[in-house]
């Protein structure tokens, strides 16, 4: 089964209703209607129907959402039904964060591999994961990675996101700031932590 | 001049819009259109007026947005123009990398203090900014700051959260995942960093 244009902002909270659905789930809760889904997650029930609606909307009146059915489907679309693995660039501090972070496996995510260019890390292990020299960075799809993350310095930023799509990966979370020319094939998505914080102020008029 | 029921969304793409405008300022353009800055930011054209709408349209039909003025705008609409202050708490991988980010500055924004409980940590300075011990966390309004950043482990940020609010905070970057009780009168946004990468395999059929 294919979906089509479904707008990124519908796939980017696609995550946040399976987050929310894998939380009631493990509470042995076995269906939800989208406006307790909406409580605990925090988007409105109309948002949820019509986002969940791209997809052949596969809730029942009355009843709401079965769970597990729900987990399934999104998973599906996501395509996180099987496991995926994702290379990191960078062992810096947020590098080193991101490896340690647990929540990466709710979604049957995993880092395999990481890179640096700092010998003192190289052929270390960090947070269990093998630190390998960047500048031998090669085809990444023979080891079934087809995902990177670019923690590294803004000014190195372009030059590793276009390494990584000559190694095959063609989906990269950038937490660079700086614009990057995007390769072709490949979907970047930039985390700029200082935007999300630049939104607080305007839900605090005090100050 | 107030703004009301802007939805959540529309405020988490203003500093998206103007880290575009500042970029574009930067180069010396003087004047962008929807589509110019759609192309740069990655936003349909269409969204980006709509966005703007709900301030009262300030472009200029055939000539579009003059760039100092939509900076002007923006940052009055995201409270940004005054300088605002920030406390971190949770110096560890995460809180490290927060406090060395250069990024933070575009918006007007400073973290001011750290908090932490590692005695080691304590007294010290970290990217300039002095640890303090998150025991004696008390009124922050004091001291200016409205803002806090929680970069804790998961089974502290419920406590934490509840300490800043009663320190006065009433606006909270969080970056653990778990479901967290918001205190009254205080905005939360939480950043789940699994949940972006959880977005990527959609955009990549392969692996």
């Amino acid at each position: 089964m294919r979906y089509h244009r479904i707008p990124d902002e519908t796939v980017r909270r696609l995550p946040v209703y399976l987050r929310g659905a894998l939380h009631l789930s493990g509470r042995g809760i076995e269906s939800t209607s989208s406006r307790e889904l909406a409580d605990l997650v925090g988007v409105e029930p109309s948002q949820i129907r019509k986002d969940f609606s791209y997809f052949g909307d596969f809730g029942i009146r009355g009843v709401g959402y079965n769970l597990n059915s729900l987990i399934r489907h999104v998973n599906r679309i996501l395509r996180l039904n099987t496991g995926r693995k994702a290379a990191l660039v960078g062992v810096g501090n947020l590098g080193s964060a991101l490896l340690a972070f647990p929540g990466f496996r709710l979604y049957g995510l995993e880092i395999t591999v990481a890179f640096d260019i700092d010998r003192r890390k190289i052929g270390r292990r960090k947070s269990g994961v093998l630190v390998e020299d960047v500048a031998v960075l090669s085809d990444l799809t023979l080891r079934g990675i087809y995902l990177g993350i670019v923690a590294v310095p803004e000014a190195a930023s372009q030059e590793i996101i276009d390494t990584l799509a000559q190694a095959g990966v063609k989906g990269i979370l950038n937490f660079s700031p700086r614009y990057v020319a995007v390769p072709r094939g490949v979907k970047v998505i930039t985390i700029d932590i200082a935007m999300d914080l630049a939104c607080l102020p305007y839900y605090v008029p005090t100050g």
